[in-house]
Order: C-alpha cells, then sequence, then structure tokens
C-alpha cells in the first residue's frame, strides 16, 4: 500500500497575514445554494433507496439540477408569486435491477420536495415552484452496480483533484458563521428574515468589510419603517456576532442596493431571489467548504449530487477538507494547512497518486516538528476514506 | 330581437327506437376526464381571479390540458408510482391588467392541485404527478377586456355550433348514472375502487351490454381473491342499478380484458390508468353532457377549459343541453328531442342564425299540440343565456 | 366466419335533402391539424422503423401531440416569429427488441421536422417551432410483440366504433375540395396564401355559405392593397370551386373578421395562426374523413398516431370509410350510406360484432334491388381488413 | 479619478517553479463546454439583436444553459443517436422595448442552431439535439436600459473580483495549444476526431504527464484496428506538440479508460459524450481564460452568457486576464503575473476598488526595475474598458 503521502512547506504566506482577502458565502436560499441543496438531497435518497431495496448503492448523479427563476409581486403585508419558480432535477440514474424497477423519479421528486420546505418554508410546493426531473439511464458499462459493501474501497476511474484548507481565517469564519447563525438561531425569532443570504467579506490588512444581501420576506413587514428596522437588526446581529471572531476593525453593512426614495428595497414574498428574476444551478456557488475563496486553490468539480460511493472528485474534496481539519484540530502550531489529493486512475482510492499537506508553520515552530504527526493524522484520515461516504450519505456532512 | 326559433319534426326514430345504440362513459379518473378536469378547474379559477382582481373576466382560454403517463409498480397490498405523471396545462390568459400583474400561472397550478386532490386522491401531487404550466399571452387584440357585468350579452365573434338533446334513452341514463354513483356512493364504501372507471353501454333490440373497466386499488385489495370479490361487486352494483332504469335484459361485464391465470388484472396504485401509459387530453372524451353518443349529433369543439363569457362553443353546448332539458321537463309528449344552436358572427349571443328544435313526438301527439310551448321555452332559455357563464363560473354545471 | 353485415334502410332524410347543413374542415395548417399530421407522420415513420430493424411492427401509439402556439410580429412585406411554437409529441413506443435499442425518439423527431418542413414550409424547424419528445415505454404486456405478418388478422383488444359515409354530399365536397385545392394547385400560384385555411359550409334548404378564414403569409403581401386582392382571389377560386359541384346558389367569405379600418387582418409570418395564440392537439379536428360532419354520426377516437395494426377504433373509422366509398362507386341508386362497424374484443378485427350498411335509396330504387351487391361489398372489404394497415404504413390514406 | 493600482511582489513561487502543477482544459465538444459555447453565443446575438433594433445592449443574461445528456449507439462505420440530446436555455432578457416586441427567443435558438452546427457538426439540430428556451423577463428595475453608448463606463453594480494571470507555464500552454490544435488544423485532416477532447496536465517536478481522453466518430473508424491508430496518432500529434513547448521530460497518454478485450472503446456518433450520459452547464468547466488552473486563484463567475455591458464579475475576469497578457508582452522580466481586480459598487467600473498587479519577477530582476512600466499598462488597460465588451460582442474573444 502507497499513499504517496508528502508534507512540505507551503510557500506563500498564510491567507490570514495576506494584505487582502475576499471570501463569499451564498446562503441556503440563494439559487445556486437551492440546487445544490436539491442536487445533494435527491442524491442521498437515491443513496437511501438503493440500499433498502438492493442493499448496495447503484449507480447514479444527480448533480445538474437547474433553477429557472419565477416572477413575483412582493408587497408589504403579504404579496405573491406571480408565475413558479421551475426546478429541473438532472442525473442519471439506474431504474431497475434484477427485474425490479426502481421508483427513482418519485424519490428524486419527494427528497426535493422535503428538502424545499425546510429549508425555504415560505415557498409552496407545486404552485410556487414546479419540480420536474430527467433522469437518463446512464450508459450500458456505468451501470454495473459497485460498493457492494461500501466498506471495501473502490477504485478511481478518473483523474481528479480535491483541495481542503483549515484552519479558516477570521474573515471566513465570520462570513461562514453569520450565515448559519441568521439561517438558524436568528431566523427563529425572526420570520422576517428569508433562507436567501448572501454574504461577502473583504479584508484589507486590519480592515474587514463584511457585506450582507438579505431577502425580507414581506408577510411579516408592515411598511417601510419595519423593514429599515429588520435591515438595522440583520446587521447589528452580524456586527457583534463578527466581533467574536476577530479584534479587527469590522464594518457592516446590508441591502446595499436598497434605495428607499425609490422603494426599491430587498422584499420577498418567498425568502429567496429565485422568485424574481435569479436563475440558479448545482456547482456555481459554494464550495466543498461552505465558501467561495479566491485567495487559496479550488476544485471547479460539483460536489453536491455527485455519487458519494465512486465520485472521486466528492470524495476528494471532502476528504481534502476533513484532513485539514483533522490536523489542525490535532497538531498545535500551524497558521495555514492546504492539503490537496490527486487520484490515480485503477488504484483503490485510499492509495492517491499525491496527498500532499502544505504547512504555514507559526513563529516558532519548525515544519521539522511537526512533520511526523501531521503525515500520521493524513495516513489514518485516508485509510478511512469510507467514512466519507457514509457520512454523506446519512447527512452528516454539508457539500456546499 | 330575433332569435330564429324553428320547431320542426326530426325525421329519424328516437334514439330509444333504433336497433343498435352505442354511449360511452369515460369516468373522472380516465386520463381524457382528467385533462378535461384539470382544464376546467384552471378557467373556473382564472374567471374567479379576474373577477376578485378587476372586476371582470378577461380573456384566456385553458382546454388543451395534456396528460403524459407516468409508470407503476401497482401490487397487492400497495404498490408504488415508479415515474410520475406529467401534466401540462396549456393556454392563453391576460397576465397583466392596468400595470397590475395577475398571479395566472399560480392560480393555475392551485387550482389544478385542488382538482386532482379531490378527483384523484390516491395521487400526490408533485411526486406522483408533476403539473408544469405555459400560458401564453395571446394576441394583441384578443387581449381587450370584455364582459364587463356579465349580465351582458356578448357578440358571437366565431361561427360555432351547439347540440343538445332530451331526454337521456335508457342506455344513456345507465351509462351516465353507473359512473356517477359508483364513483360517489359506491366509492365511499368501496376505497378500492378508483375513479378510473370506463362505462360502455350497447343496446341491440331490447338487450342492454354494460361494460365496465374498472381501476382497482392495490392498497385495497390484498389479493387475487379479494380483487375478484372487488369486480364481482362493482358488477353486482351496477346491474342493480341499470334495473332501476330498464325493464330490458341487462348484462353487465367488469374487467373484461383481466386474464387470472397470467396474473394480469386491472390493478393501480393510485386509481387510474394514466399511472402506467395511458395518455391523455381535452376534448376527447365525453361531450358537455357527460356522454359519447354516437347515434346522436355531436359537436367536436372542447367545452372543458374554453372561456365561459365568450366562448361561443361552450356555450351553446351547454345552452343547447340546457334548452333540451327544459323542454322535455316541462313538456309532456316528447321521445326524442335534439336541440341545435348556430351562431351568427357579429350579432348577440343570443340571437343565434339557428335555433332548431327537432322532436320526435310520442304516439298519438302531434307537434302542433306542442309547439308553441316547445317555442316559449327555447326562448326564454336564450333570453337567459348569461346564466350559462354564471353557472360555469360557479361549478355548478359539468362540462364532461 | 360470422362478418354479422346488415344492411338496412337509413331511418332518417339523407342529409342532401334535409333542411339544414353544417360541415367543417381545418385546413393543414391550422393548430389541430399541425399535431394531426405530426401525430401520424411519426406513426408512419415508427412503423417503418420497426418493420426495417425487427420485420414486424412492435407496440406504439403517438397519438397525443401537443402544440403550444408562438407569438409573431407579422408586418406587410416580411414579419418575424418572436416566441417560437412548441410541439410536444406524446405517447409510448417499444425502445429496446432482443437487446437491441430503436432510435424511436429520433425517429419521430426526424419525422415531425421533415413534415412540417414540407406541410409548413415558411416554419424554420429549431427556431420557428420547437419540437420535443416524451415517448413512454408503455407497460409490460403491452410490449409483446404482434403484427408479425401483417397480411394475419389480429384479434380485437378493446371495444370500438367506426362510422363511414358516403357519398359526401354538395356542401361537403365543396368544403373539402376547396381547402384541398387551395393548399394545392392555388398556393402553387399564390404563395402569398398559408395553409392555415379553415373552411366552414353552412346550407340552409339550396343556398350554401362557404366561409373561408385564410392565413395569408407576409412575405408575400406588401401592403393592404396586396392584401384585399389576396383575399378577394381567394373569394373567387372557391366561388368557381363550388359552381362545379353544384346548381344551388352559392356565397363564398373570406376573412370575414378582418377590419380594415382598424388594420386588424389575417397576416402571419408563417401561414399559420399557430404563430400567434392558437393551440391545438390531435383529434380534436377533422374526422377520419377529412370532415367535421354534426348532421352524421362520428367517432370521437383520434385517428392520427394511433397504431395502424391494432388499434381497432383507427382501423375501423377508416375501413368503414372505405367501405362506405366503395358500395357507393359500385352500386348505383344510393342517396345516403351510412356503415358502422363495431369490434368483437377477442374475435378477428374482419369478424365485427356488428357491421350494418344502412342506406336512403334514390327515388325509385329498392333496397332490395341493392341489398345483395352491397353485402357483397362489405363483405370483400371486410377480408381485406390488412390493406388498410397496409395503406396506412405506406402513407396512401389521409385520417385528417 | 482612482484606478487604486498596486503593484506588489507575490508572496509565492512561479506556479512554473512549484513541485506540483495541474492542468484541465475541457475541449469545446466536451458538454460543459458545450454550454458555455451556447451560452456565449446566444449572449452575442442578444447584443447583436438589441445594438440593430434599438441602438443599445438591453438588459439580459443567458448564462444558465443546461444540457441533458441523450443516448447514443455508436457502432464501427456509423451508429446512431437513440435519444436527442436536450438543451435548456434559460436566462432573462428583455423582450419589449418601446412598444416593440423583439424576437430574444428565436434568436437565441437561431445562435445555438448556428453555434452548434460549427462547433460539433456531426450534431444533427432538431433531432440529435433538441434546444429549448426559457427567458424569463427578469425583475422591473432590471429592465431599464442602459449602455447607451458603449463608449461610456458603466457603473459597478456588485461586488465581484476577477483574476488573470500570465505568462501561462509550459504545462498550461501545453495543455491549452493541444486542445485548440485537435480541433482546428488537426480536425481538418482526421475527421474521425470529435470535438470532445478533454485534457489534462500534471506536472512533478520536470515530468509532465498529458492525459487526453478523445471521443472518436464512429461514421469514419472501420473497426478496432482504425481506432488504435486514430488514438495513436493523436498521441503522436499531441506528444510532438508538447515538445515545442518545453524540454521537459513529456508522457502523453490517450484514452486511457480504453479496454480494447472488454470491447470498450472512447467511440461516438457524434464527436461528444453528451450523446451518451455525461450532463453539462455552464461555468462547471474552463475559466475565462481558457484553463481550469487549481494551482491559481480563480473566479467562480461564469463569464458565459453574461451581459458584457454590464456584468462586473464577467468584465473583470477577462480584463484581468487582458491587463496581465499585456503587462507581461511588454515588459521584460516577470517570470509570474496576477492580476486582480475588485469592484466598488456605485463607481465607474473602469475605477476599481483594487486592482493589485502581483509579480514574482526573473532572476536578476527587481520589482522597482518595472513597476512604473507595469503601473502604466494596467492604468491605459483600465482605461480602455469598454473595448473588452466590444471584443465580446464582435466575437473576438473566447470565455471558456
Amino acid at each position: 500500500m502507497d499513499r504517496n503521502i508528502q508534507v512540505s512547506r507551503l510557500d506563500r504566506q498564510a491567507v490570514e497575514d495576506q494584505e487582502v482577502e475576499i471570501v463569499e458565502r451564498k446562503g441556503i436560499g440563494h439559487p445556486d445554494s437551492i440546487c445544490d441543496g436539491v442536487a445533494e438531497s435527491v442524491s442521498r435518497a437515491l443513496s437511501q433507496l438503493y440500499l433498502d431495496r438492493v442493499g448496495k448503492v447503484l449507480h447514479y448523479n444527480t448533480d445538474e439540477t437547474q433553477l429557472v427563476a419565477g416572477r413575483a409581486a412582493p408587497a408589504f403585508g403579504g404579496g405573491e408569486v406571480v408565475e413558479p419558480i421551475y426546478i429541473l432535477i438532472v442525473g442519471r440514474a439506474t431504474k431497475e435491477y434484477d427485474g425490479e424497477q426502481l421508483p427513482v423519479d418519485s424519490t428524486a421528486l419527494a427528497a426535493a420536495r422535503d428538502y424545499l420546505s425546510e429549508a425555504i418554508p415560505e415557498l409552496e410546493y407545486g404552485t410556487d415552484v414546479v419540480v420536474d426531473v430527467k433522469l437518463g439511464e446512464g450508459s450500458g458499462d456505468l451501470q454495473d452496480v459497485f460498493g457492494e459493501e461500501t466498506q471495501e474501497v473502490p477504485m478511481a476511474n478518473d483523474t481528479s483533484f480535491g483541495v481542503g484548507h483549515a484552519p479558516l481565517t477570521e474573515t471566513e469564519t465570520i462570513v461562514h458563521e453569520a450565515e448559519r447563525a441568521l439561517n438558524t438561531t436568528y431566523h427563529d425569532d425572526h420570520p422576517e428574515l428569508g433562507p436567501d443570504v448572501k454574504i461577502m467579506g473583504k479584508r484589507e490588512g486590519d480592515r474587514i468589510d463584511i457585506t450582507v444581501a438579505a431577502a425580507m420576506v414581506d408577510a411579516y413587514v408592515d411598511g417601510l419603517g419595519e423593514y429599515d428596522d429588520a435591515v438595522e437588526s440583520v446587521r447589528g446581529y452580524v456586527d457583534d456576532l463578527a466581533r467574536e471572531y476577530t479584534d479587527r476593525e469590522v464594518n457592516v453593512d446590508v441591502n446595499t442596493a436598497d434605495d428607499y426614495d425609490e422603494g426599491s428595497v430587498y422584499l420577498t414574498v418567498t425568502g429567496t431571489s429565485a422568485e424574481q428574476g435569479d436563475d440558479g444551478s448545482v456547482g456555481r456557488g459554494n464550495r466543498a467548504n461552505g465558501l467561495i475563496t479566491p485567495n487559496r486553490p479550488m476544485s471547479m468539480e460539483a460536489t453536491s449530487g455527485k455519487n458519494p460511493v465512486n465520485h472521486i472528485g466528492k470524495i476528494y474534496n471532502l476528504l481534502s477538507t476533513r484532513v485539514a481539519e483533522s490536523v489542525t484540530s490535532e497538531v498545535d502550531g500551524i497558521r495555514d494547512l492546504q492539503v490537496r489529493l490527486l487520484s490515480q486512475i485503477g488504484r483503490p482510492i485510499d492509495e492517491p497518486h499525491v496527498a500532499d499537506a502544505q504547512i504555514v508553520t507559526e513563529e516558532g515552530v519548525e515544519l521539522g516538528d511537526i512533520e511526523a504527526d501531521v503525515l500520521d493524522i493524513v495516513d489514518r484520515e485516508l485509510a478511512d476514506v469510507t467514512d466519507v461516504t457514509r457520512s454523506v450519505i446519512e447527512g452528516d456532512v454539508s457539500t456546499f
């Protein structure tokens, strides 16, 4: 067995120390995230369907959901969707096994419905949003079964690349946590905040600017005064949250494109801009770690919707992130860590062609001090690669 | 005012007295009837929307719903839909009025959903059936408003033809009543009977053969024995019902295409053959009086989904039936009555080009004895033409 | 062998002698006819595909084509299609046989393209009209092959009904021939006339009113003057043609809804009203004999797109018309003939349950004089039933 | 005017000098590239339409094309497409201006057809591939016109980020040039090579591995021997080409997943894997410079299909690449250059919030030696920002 693990010095500054840093996160109600979420829900549901019916996951990929925006007429106190959002679930799936027909289309639709009702509760399924499905059969040779027992490590069938980082910078942390908090804790008390929250963080030196675009839900906002209060409440909340993660100067702006004089504000019926003109698709938004980080290497591979048993790009993107997080949580002295995994066609996926951990150490720490520990952890996590598949199927890990 | 009413002798035998008679009714769960029902529900909902929002019915037509069958895997005790039914609502509607956007698409989808959940309750909206909508804007000149007050009689904008008959023959009555009873009273006690009930009646001389094709719902049928009981129960029920309406010889067959040895029976998951290979569309099934009667003149015009304010074909088909029924209920001595209305472009629709009532009198009755009464009733009903529109909008009259 | 042939007196006047007669024909460019034509072309192409590839016609039905109208901006001298017409080919087909995949979808699309380019030449495929296809697999038991050799007479699998008439009345003849002539001979010299020609004939006593709605093609019409000439030219042509078939009083009107003052005329870019707001579907227009004849019994069954090997409704509609035409061309003294065929489930289709020929004889002719001849011809045509299938597959017979 | 231009040292090794480098290019026939190409063609066509009709580019975005793969049955000597590829053009466009309807749907379809027939000539439009279009109207306030004269510099309406690099490394150059040469010069003499050529380059130290996946077109390949020759020919050609750009060790593999014993080779009917199971969408493949370069910062923004007049992400991605190329072509001594542009909402787009040029100089060159020259060039190119828009509309620049 050869895992080809390399530990080396990362030949740049830690992102935390670079002069300019840009980070973005599209919240779960953003049209691209809706597609990611639907695609991944459908994927999980199909994995479960196959496990329930035939005891193993069969070939499928559902990573191409497309959203066509609708039209809405929002109004303070409650407007209406005029033309529904259209979502097309696209992909491949095995529809028959051992003579038994498998309800992949119905399962996909049910998964999409359940996901949407949880993620975008104001969106009425079937009238505000129409979901259709086009799942092809895939090619004959891809239809062979695999993953008889997911404990077996599958072979890499493609040259693919995954990259992960840890720890998050302050700006990355703020952007990520702000969206998560707004869409959970904050939303529980503030139903006027819709799930389409987009957060951009920009740091120049020691000043962090957080820009939030937050879709307000009209039924809970009675007029411009209440709207303004809602915006200010989000601003204050994010400002407070940011200060928990940094001592740098922080500035938060919310809905900067609003023009109160023109009556042009970010008001929606359903809490997502998909209701009015913003299309979306899978893999165009957040990377597997939930962020868009142009300062760091990123993989272009869409993670959401891919088959978690054998899609090497999905597995390596999630695994490299997991490796990076494990290393930095267990080993002290790492200021920035980048883990890259490159697959080798025809070899088990726990034996990558390249597995390198590139490190910026903290001041006073030498790479040699921690190299062996890092190597051990990378080795251990690679050995446990099938646990990534398990976590994905059970919904324990987010892909966007 | 000139209603051009003619009363004359019908130059053939009453259908009741002809040697061979054929009648058919497609029940509400038949794919063609599903389309009729969806189209008419959407039409009613749009009329209501326009009345609520702008005080008058605007231009629309929704008479082109298309159903693409799904795939299902029925099984005794409960199977599943594998591939959803796809329904496309097609038509034209006015989407904007006085600067206000009108939610015609969402309204259409909501109407379809509500109708389907009532008519085909076993069909889960959004997973067993996907409904999409393509409503165009229509041509500029058709977008002018009309029907400011539905009490005003609109002008005929087309040469169109409607025909109605009364009274129903015994065979017609049996076919019609059997489907209605099976899908209401009988179904209340027998959930195993699905709404896709197709009934064909054939009379040769004094023998009436009733053939019923009845979709059984698998969740309520545990095996072939129960299935056979369910079939026999339907047969007995229809046989009893038929005898209430005739003294002729009656023979009833149910699900004649079943082959128990091959295990080939009419078992469904949802109670409609649309789940498995039977497509449907508007205007291909029952005529406006609920029957298909090749022995009688019929209009090819689809009635369901048409705009009830100004679509002359729809109005005349419903009105001619209403006229025929009024005449035969109020005037004795009529064995068969056929009412034809032909519109005259550019004239108010209560002044048809031709309104003729052709009559086969009962033995001993002369046409002259009843002519004046008939003429009065036809005149009265024509004068009340806008009441047809009102009944349609309020859902008081069936169109298929 | 029992053909159950009955010859009897038709208990009504010949349609030619009735006081009021209505006839309609939707030309090949009418939205409903476009659907009929596409559906039948697809059907023929699939029959040919199956014959070429596996030596027999497999199960299919393509009788549910739906057309959603587009939008156009016609203008004298040449306008443009703004939003394409959308055509969805719906049905069932066998997609795999003996392990070989059969290109049914591609074949259907190619057939539709070829048909449209011939029938509506001004319509550019792929930009003015988008054609998509949804052909399901059908149910398992319907997928069994049949028609091993089309010389074998298949069994009736349904109770179905066909009806045919001959000879055509003067009004019927004029309506039918006028559309055919306008769309062939006349069109060759007059490219400004589009294929969407709808003709309604109404006869009251001895006066025949012919109303033509004729879509003009804008590229060939430079202004209102030329348009008016084009309309007058059609009027004159139809007037002349009508007089060849009748000595009755004839009145012809063309495009009566035009309003020159308002600039509202029947001008189109492509020659069909489907470009602007008129939807269409199969089986809603002309019956199998090319006409809509409310004065006569009609079958509701769509003929176009049905499988010609085993769809009993299609076969009996075409066969009954063929029988009626053969009888009246070979036997003198018949003023009106109506042929009805009713199938018997489980019996070969050349042994119908009922095959009756009902006759109105000409003055001086007794039914007894011709009964034997009629019976022989009906018998001969029934024996030759498989020739209907052959003619349909080879495109020798029109279905709408 | 403040362009905020900064020139600084890039705090990492040049990519050329890093130990491991990965580069990928999806050829024009790859499903994702097909979507990029269609989206960008549609965008160009709409820009032209607006310029022709109203003298300025109106609001639109067409960056969401979705491709659903078909099914094919390739065979040596010529197979066939069994189920067509389905492409849905999604986006927003202004459909009416000053009372005139603009044919955006038809224009989009025509652009897609023309692009496909050039890029994937074996793909028959309308039968092998069905293209449909869903272009919404967009929101009211986005429908205001803009770009009255494209010489005026528009305001940034979003915070967006673009990044460009130059010069390309040897590996990047080889990957890019190999695809371009295969799909032009080579293809001219070798029709058996389809446009779906995917090239991955991996460099470890001084060894470059080039892996080519090349779809062969079955009509031009008569058997496995010819296929093998075709593969070897591509290998040799790429090998020769690579050596023109590097002195490092080069290894080229073509179609490594082939298994001759199993008869499993990369044979297609149309030259693209979209014919059989590979879906695609916009923005999932090549970045604006034609490459996927995980070693370098990348923008997630899709460039293809975006409005080139006001979409700041598109403009900045193209402009930053153009700046980087200009600088390195005019200034000596640069080993690696990275240009980042960050927009500032509400400011003209030629006055970015950040415009930094980060440089790795060649040995012996100091940043100070070239700083002024670099600054001048960046300033000049920013001043000429509207030329990017012009180039895009005229099709002079590739976006993928």
